[in-house]
Formats: C-alpha cells, sequence, structure tokens
C-alpha cells in the first residue's frame, strides 16, 4: 500500500504498526496491556502524524509539545510511538519491561521526554494540568500539552479536579483524548460507550467537548484540528473505541485486559503484519524566545531569641523571600491564611497558584510544574496532604523536586478537633523514597530549612505549627537538613530527651522541672527527622543511661522509629512518648496533658527511667 | 410572634434560632465557624421540621433518616439542631470544644445519632453514599439519608466519584443539600454563585438536580418535597446563600471564615434575639420490618502444607467463605480478579459493591455500611489505598470497624513497575489510630486472620502477595493477631532472622544457605506486624546475638521499626533489610535481589553480621 505522511492512508498504517507493535511487545515480555494499547492506536497516528508537536532528539527543547499518558498501562502503545518517532530502536524496544530497561512496565521519566510517572490512574491529567499551568502562566511558551486517558479513571475523583481547574485557568494549551472502550479490568465502566454524557459533563466543567469515532482517522483529524482552534478553554476528545481493535480473538471482548494475546503471530497476521514506518513529528514552533528566569537576591528573615513566633509564619515569610527567585512558585490548597503561603502570594502574585480545596490536584500541579523546570512548594493543613498521598507516591516515581508545607501538626492545634489534626504525617512522609522530614521548633531553625528545601532534590516535607513557640536558634546558628541542636546539656546528664516541634518546648520545661529534683536531662531538637542526625543521637545516648523520645505524633513511624533506628546498634533502652489515644477538642495544655507528651508527663516518664 | 410547628413562620424563626446558637456557641468557645453555620441556617430549618425523620430519642432505630454535615466545621449548626430536637440540653450545648465534651469542633460519632465524623471536606457525600447503599441494598428499610455539603468541597475529586455512584446505583434515598455561599476560607469559590453551573454538572452525573433560594423557607419546602419525590435517582439543592446571612458585620463578606463574630451580643440582638424553639422531629415510619441477618455456619478454606498458593487467592476464598455470614459485605476498586474478592462476588453477589476505580468512594461507602452495622471488607492493590489514605484516617475518627485488603504488595510483584508496588503501605497502615497490620506469609495463615478481623475493632489491614507461596502452615496450627510463627530453630542460633510475607521464604532459603557454612540462624515469621508479637520477638533475640529484619517495603515504618520498638530496651542490636533505591520492571527474582531482600542477601548480611 502506498502510504505517505499526513495522508489518512499512512494513519491508518500507521495505526496498525502502533497496534502490531503492541501485541508483539507485550507478547514478547509475557506481560502488559496489548488491547487497552490498540484501541487508542489511531488516536495517537493521527496526533503523532502532524499534530503534537515534540522534537524527541531534544526532548529536553523548551518549545516541545508535552504528552502524558493517564493510562499508563497503554505502555505498549507509547514505547511504540517512541519507535515509529526514531526516539528508540527496535532492539531498545524489545526490552520492555526487561530488568535494567528504560522501558518500564508502565512509563516513568527514566524514558525521555517522558515528564511524569504514570500507572496509578487519573493522575496523567492533572499532572498534564501543571505542565498546561507551566505554558502558558509562567514559561509563556505556546506548547501544547496533550494527555490520553482511559475511560475507567473517569471515575477517579481527580480527573474531576483536573477539568474543574483547567477550566477555571482557562488552559486552551490543554487537550485531554479518552480512549472510550468501555470496558475496564473486569466490567464494562459506568457510562459504557454512551460519549454523550462524558461530554455533557465536561461542558458543564467549562472544556470544549468534542466526541469522535476513535478509529476513523479523517474524524480523528478533524477534531483535532478542533481542539487546537480552541481558545480560552481546554478541549477534550471522547473517542468511542474498542477494546482490542483489530484482532477478532480479543476485539471487545471481556476477560481480555492486562494479558498478552494467546495467538500472538495470528494476530499480527490478522493486522496486516509488521511494519516499520517511521513518522517526521513535527518540530515545535520556537519563534516565542524563552524567557530568562530572573535571579533576585534572597534576604531570608530573622526573628530575635525569645520571640514568640508560629513557625507556619515563618514558613510564609521565608517562601516570600524567596520568592525573589524568580524560579520559586507556591501553590495552595485554599488555606494559605493558615498554611502562610499568603505571605508568598502577596509578595509574588503572579507565581501563587490557588488550587482550592483539591490537594490531589494541587500536588499533581505541582509535579507538572516542576517538570517544566519551576521550584513548587505545596502547602496544606498537613492532615490533608494525606488526601494527596499517592499523588506524592507518584511523584517519587517521576523523580520529582516536590517542596511540601503541611501547617497544623499534632494535638497541640487544640480545639478544631482530631479531623484537623497531622498525627500520621511523619510516619507517611518518612515512607517515600529519597523523602527529607522536617519538623522545626522555631522560626529561625524554619526559615533555614525552607531556603535549603529550595535546591533540595527529591520530595521534601516541612512540618509547621499552629501555635507560636519561643524563639531558641540564634539567626546565625548552623541549622541544616540532616542536623540537630542540643538545647541544653550538663556532663551529668542520665537521660536525653530527644524532641521535634511544640515538644520541644515541653521536654526543656520538663528538664527544668527534673533539674529542680536533681535529674539532669539533655535535650535534643531534632528538627531534621529524615535523614536524622545520627551522630548527635547517638553520641547523646551514649552519654546518658536511657533515651526519651517526645513527639506529637502517632507512636508508629515518627521520630520515634527514627531515633530507634539511629540506635539500633547500641545498647541503650529507648522508650518513646507519643499520641495513643483519639484525642478530641480542647485548649492544646489540655491535649498536650491527655497525650502524655508535656512537661509533666516527660518528667514523670523520665524520673521513672532514670530511677529504673 | 405567632409560631406554629410545621408553619413558614416557625421554620423562619427556627432559623434564626440556629444562627443565635451559632454565634453564641462559638463566641463561647472562643473559635469555630459561625458564618459557615448561618448560610445553612433557614435549609436546616426546613428540613428539621417536617423532613428529617429521625427519633432522636433513640439514635439506633434501624428505620431513622441519616444526616451527614460534610462541612463539618459548620459544627455549631449541627449542636443546634440537636438543641432544637431536644437531644441535648443547653448546658452541654454550652460545652462546645471544651475538654471532654462530646461536642468536638468537627462532629464524631461520640455524640449521636452522628454516624461518620467529618471535618476533612469531601468525606461527608461519599459515606452518606455507603449509607444510602446500606438503606436500598442491604436493610432495604426507607430511611433516607440528607447530606449537607458546603460549596467549596463541591472542588473535591471525592465529591464527583460519590456523584457518579449514587447514580449508578440510583440511590433515591439520597438527598445532597449543597450550602452555596460563594465564600471559602480566603477566596471565592471557582463557581461562586452560579447554581445552574452546578446543577447542569449534577445532572450529568445522572442526578436530579434543583436550585434553590436558600434563605427562603417556602421554597426550601418545595424543594425537599420534589427531592422526596424524586424515584430512580438521587436528589440534589444547589441553595444560593449568603455566609453569615443575618448579621450586616459578616454577611456575605471575605476575611469572615473560621471564627467567632467581633460582637457576639449586637449580632444576636440583630439576629432577633435569643429563642428556645424546640421541633417536634418527626418520627420514622417503622412499617417496613427490619430483617434478621441470617448467621451462616462459615467453613474456611484449607491447604495442605507444601502446596502454592497466592495469599491473594486464599483472601479471596476465605472471604467467600465467611459470607455464609449474611453481615459480611465486600467491596473492590475494579481490580476483584486481581485481589480476588472476585470469589466473593461470585458466591454472594448481592453484598458485592463494585465501586470501580474510585479508591476514596469505596473507603467512604464501606464506611457508611459499617455504620449501619454491615461488616464491611474493601480491597485493592495494596499500593492504591494510598489514594484514599485520608478517608481511612477519618475512618479511625468515626470509629468504624473497617477491614481493608490490599493486593500485589512489594517489588516481589515484578514487572509492572513501582507505580503498582505497594512499598509504603506498612508505614501509612501502622500510623493509623488503633490499627491492625497483617501480612501472612502463606495461604493458611491468611483464612484464618481474615476470619479474626471480621470480628475485630477498628481498622485492619491485610497485606496480600501477587506470586504464590509455599503452605508451611498447617491448617490446624494457631493463627493469631499479634501472634508469630517460627519457622525454624535450634539451640545453637546464633541470628534471628524476622521477616514477613515474601520474604519469609527468601529467609527460610537464606536460613539454609546459612546452615552449610555452619551459621544457625532462627527464622521468625512476624505475620502479625501491629501488634506485633513482642515476647516471640524478644524471646528470639535474647536467646541469639543479633536480630535481621527483611521487609519488601521502604525502610521506613514497617517490619523493621515494629521489631526496634519491641526491642528497645533489650541490647540486642538490630539491622534491616529493606527496598532503599527505587526499583523497576523486571522478574520477581531480579528485583529481590536488587532490593538486597533475597535470600544471598539475607545470607551474606547474617554472616557478616555474626562475625562482626
Amino acid at each position: 500500500m502506498e502510504t505517505t505522511s499526513s495522508g489518512a492512508d499512512f494513519r491508518r498504517e500507521l495505526g496498525q504498526q502502533l497496534r502490531v507493535d503492541s501485541v508483539r511487545v507485550s507478547s514478547h515480555a509475557g506481560s502488559g496491556h496489548p488491547t487497552s494499547s490498540m484501541s487508542a492506536a489511531d488516536l495517537m497516528a493521527v496526533l503523532l502524524d502532524g499534530h503534537l508537536r515534540l522534537d524527541y532528539r531534544h526532548p529536553g527543547e523548551p518549545h516541545n509539545d508535552h504528552l502524558v499518558f493517564s493510562k499508563g498501562h497503554a505502555s505498549p502503545l507509547y514505547y511504540a510511538m517512541l519507535r515509529a518517532a526514531g526516539a528508540i530502536a527496535e532492539d531498545e524496544f524489545r526490552t520492555y519491561r526487561a530488568f535494567g530497561s528504560r522501558l518500564e512496565g508502565h512509563p516513568t521519566p527514566r524514558i525521555p521526554p517522558t515528564d511524569v510517572a504514570t500507572g496509578s490512574l487519573g493522575q496523567g491529567l492533572p499532572a498534564g494540568v501543571g505542565l498546561a499551568l507551566a505554558g502558558k502562566m509562567l514559561d509563556r511558551l505556546p506548547y501544547r500539552v496533550w494527555v490520553l486517558c482511559g475511560d475507567s479513571e473517569m471515575a477517579e475523583g481527580s480527573i474531576w479536579e483536573a477539568f474543574e481547574h483547567a477550566a477555571h485557568y482557562e488552559l486552551d494549551n490543554l487537550v485531554a483524548i479518552v480512549d472510550v472502550n468501555r470496558l475496564g479490568q473486569t466490567t464494562e465502566t459506568m457510562v459504557a460507550w454512551d460519549v454523550d454524557t462524558y461530554a455533557a459533563r465536561a461542558r458543564a466543567f467549562g472544556w470544549h467537548a468534542i466526541t469522535v469515532d476513535g478509529h476513523d482517522v479523517e474524524a480523528i483529524e478533524a477534531a483535532y484540528a478542533d481542539a487546537e482552534r480552541t481558545r480560552g478553554k481546554p478541549a477534550v476528545l471522547f473517542a468511542k473505541t474498542k477494546k482490542g481493535k483489530g484482532v477478532a480473538a480479543v476485539e471487545d471482548l471481556p476477560g481480555k485486559h492486562g494479558k498478552p494475546l494467546d495467538d500472538p503471530d495470528e494476530a499480527i497476521a490478522e493486522l496486516g503484519g509488521r511494519r516499520n514506518l517511521t513518522v517526521s513529528v513535527a518540530k515545535p514552533d520556537t519563534s516565542v524566545p524563552v524567557q530568562d528566569c530572573p535571579v533576585g537576591r534572597v534576604e531570608l528573615p530573622s526573628w530575635d531569641v525569645g520571640d514568640e513566633v508560629a513557625t507556619r509564619e515563618a514558613y510564609g515569610a521565608a517562601l516570600a523571600a524567596l520568592g525573589s527567585r524568580g524560579d520559586v512558585v507556591a501553590l495552595d490548597g485554599e488555606v494559605s491564611n493558615s498554611t502562610h503561603s499568603d505571605l508568598f502570594a502577596k509578595a509574588h502574585p503572579e507565581r501563587y497558584f490557588e488550587m482550592y480545596i483539591a490537594e490531589q490536584q494541587m500536588i499533581a500541579a505541582a509535579v507538572g510544574l516542576q517538570a517544566r523546570g519551576w521550584t513548587a512548594f505545596a502547602s496544606t493543613f498537613a492532615a490533608f496532604l494525606s488526601r494527596a498521598y499517592d499523588f506524592i507516591r507518584m511523584a517519587a516515581i517521576s523523580r520529582a523536586d516536590l517542596r511540601l508545607s503541611g501547617s497544623h501538626a499534632g494535638v497541640a492545634i487544640g480545639a478544631d478537633g482530631p479531623s484537623q489534626m497531622a498525627l500520621e504525617d511523619l510516619a507517611a512522609l518518612r515512607a517515600v523514597h529519597g523523602s527529607t522530614v522536617l519538623h522545626p521548633s522555631d522560626a529561625n531553625q524554619t526559615a533555614q530549612l525552607v531556603a535549603q528545601m529550595a535546591d533540595l532534590p527529591g520530595i521534601s516535607y516541612l512540618r509547621t505549627l499552629r501555635g507560636k513557640t519561643p524563639v531558641r536558634t540564634a539567626a546565625d546558628e548552623s541549622v541544616r537538613i540532616g542536623g540537630s541542636r542540643t538545647v541544653r546539656s550538663s556532663d551529668q546528664d542520665e537521660v536525653t530527651l530527644i524532641a521535634c516541634g511544640t515538644t520541644v518546648d515541653e521536654a526543656d520545661r520538663a528538664a527544668g522541672l527534673l533539674a529542680r529534683e536533681g535529674v539532669f536531662a539533655r535535650v535534643l531538637d531534632c528538627y531534621s527527622i529524615k535523614p536524622i542526625d545520627e551522630v548527635a543521637v547517638r553520641q547523646a545516648a551514649a552519654e546518658t543511661r536511657v533515651v526519651l523520645t517526645v513527639e506529637d505524633h502517632w507512636p508508629e513511624g515518627g521520630l520515634g522509629d527514627a531515633v530507634l533506628e539511629a540506635l539500633a546498634t547500641l545498647p541503650v533502652p529507648v522508650h518513646k512518648l507519643a499520641v495513643r489515644e483519639m484525642p478530641m477538642s480542647g485548649t492544646p495544655e489540655e491535649l498536650l496533658r491527655m497525650a502524655g507528651i508535656d512537661a509533666g508527663a516527660i518528667a514523670t516518664a523520665a524520673k521513672t527511667l532514670v530511677a529504673a
């Protein structure tokens, strides 16, 4: 058959090639999702040949379009596109899912130009919102963000967060392509092939919605052209497709999800055999110059020792100061006057993104922004970061550099009650690959740590306090990730109290009470929980007889466990004070007392330990 | 003014009373959200007087309607309703937010008839879906579920999961009331007062949508009547309201969120002063008899020692067997043929709920179902339980009894790659208040633990494996929560290997390798991670020189930390083997080796430790 690039015949042939390649690479690997790839093959063929503008040889080119496979399990199709575009060779293509290969079971940034890892459904579109926000509001470059979604993932609420935010920010550089093949893993989706219902939903959320036969390359061409013409709002194609399209043994049949075809050779023959078409993917429009990012001088705020300041306020003040660096952006989940990212928003409104009460979209947007090189800080109540935990987990797989701040830690928030108290955040964030977990006890520590987070790789998390704490750390004192601060010590210390955040004050007061009774306690402020200051912790433990950790957090996974790990090979007994009963409303003092982590409880526990 | 129950004047007066009470109780407490309460006061006055059918003196009455405050911060209004209904006295009303009071800052089940805790936005409506599912499909009683939502929380994706699922299950016993006061905590919502846009969204999701002036008691009456007449679909009111309605100093003004009024006395005067109206809330229709729940005999499946079975299959088989108990229900996130809840679905289709790819709604529905007394098991890939972490956190505050099963744990899943690998689940679930965390290594352990979970209070979590493992535990061997299994031991043991799940096999093989070199290792299978078998762990540690933990999980917060805690006061060194580098695709063997948690790595580490 005669096939020329940009003709309907070529596109049909390319679609068949993408199918054949999806079938053969998953069969070669012995696993994967060929049928989910086959349904979207024509959609991707037309995208690749004439709409996508992406220089695959220069994946870092800032003018490039972005393509996110929100249905990451269609990775055979994604890699087949890379092969057709000449970005990878046949040899590498056949390493799909093999140990060491860049072509993992679900795409990750290990294989350029992949911006974000996908595979947890409903995350690619929200990440695409972040990329599109960067293009429209920060980079100000005319690239487009294309996101291929599955129809099963339309059941994820995060998809509708993305729909709402993309329309709110008028992201007409974003195009979602929904592969409506109607069949999920085990059953038909709730909407099945009713693309009009999907379109009505999208329109109600402010999008330009187009329905199309996802196997008609001419109709797809017209739909993309329509999407590209759309101004002032994002566009979405709801494409009616058949799962396993083109192979009778699997086409539109249940029970064919996520496994290689039984007879791949026959399937390939039915699809017309192997092809070796190459697409000249359009190069991006580079006429709009890339703007230099202004690098201003940062003057961090500082406070006098003895001042009473909430660390959440110090976070906001430090972030606002960091904003002199033109690469720093901030996002918040509609609680900026609580987290105090409002101080950044006031100082740098053009680099502040209100993400409303949609924590999943907030994290995904931050991941998208950082993929374009922006230094993103995202904040909400620490308790509500739990809403986006899967997104934070996936951000680590995306190799994202991401800074999180969670305010209102622990029972010390007082009257609002347990729904607003973060008591599991240290555990959850410690268990994120490559993460850094910080919980400063005063304003000067906070400012220094926020500044260091800006240049830190991976996911870093700063836990801040609702209430004021006294500044103990001098503005010129060294504060560092992996460091700690000795609050008090003497040669006679019998017990080491290890605390962080609000419990540093309680531990110091406890040490005062103990001293009056002739018991000397060392107090260590472990503001860096991951990495913990192993040297200081081990030294303090070795110089005293027993260690007592105190944290405003459940007993599992937080400061106490970090200290236990640091002391795992030392024969010093470690005891934990932590929140063990479900808290309620009350004053901070009442709740710290109820939890047994106030000065009195610490002193009592320490005395018992020393006497033992 | 003459006011009679069920008249418009009475309702207007009642609305004013609810406002006055919201103002005075938050002022008395010194915190709270009076303005967010005032916007919904008329809506709740009309609900209380003529539509809600709830015997407040008998909150456990199975025919009662349910009222969920999804906007939990409007707790002053919620408690003012309890006062107006005679459920609490003035004295208790004034304990709002005080230490020890049942009237917490956000409602919890400590104050009946509250079914679920709210305060993390976007969770009340999905929980209401669970209650309505119970009413329609299990209890088969004609109660109605009313959910008051805020408009800010409409930005949460979980709200749209609830919209889709409620329509899919045709829950015409569910009515959502959205208080569209347009003002969030810091700014106007994305939709503001455009109730028609909300209504269009709801209709596109399959609901009967009504727009109404939320301060016109006659219009509200008509809207409720319309909602009550609706058949075959859920109904929603989008009520245009003013935040702080009725008090000029705050009405429809920004910056008035979440704090007591500056001049409560003046506000109360402006609202017409204090009132002491009492509403005779309608009693429920008790004509439909409550059905007895059949209690069938459970015959747990068992396997022969040496059989090769995946623990996820054992989960499904045990759950299907437990289904003979008529109170057991199962939910899954559209991966039932992976988690093997499909075995339950086949055996008991009438008690299986497909929740599609919407993990937040799945957990919320399970919480709603258990609030009605059903024994709910919810399952998905363990990695995707992270999507619902905030819901699991809140379920603990709801005092929910909830059983979770997460399949496909760790790098041992192989080729699918890190997005599908749960490596943080043990940490996350350990850090849930009152939780139980289990990770059996074989099928017989699994079946015994699933059976025990059914009667366990609180949140329990069973982590299962994708691949087959050999059955080591005899069917008649004791397996218990808080227990462990000694896989091998001798008097000469120098090192204790502590493992769970897939690493039990690796540890046992490592011990075999070590024995050939004359190094004797004890192997402990800690299938119960929380609570851990402290006695057995301490005894093994005391009888050997060093402990090595091995887990298919990040190093933080999992088995290793649980063991460290158990041994915190013993002078036995503990070393951890865990997954420290980001995995990729590969075979299970390759990935266990890469992570340094296979038999070879364990043997090497153990030898080094023993030689040290």
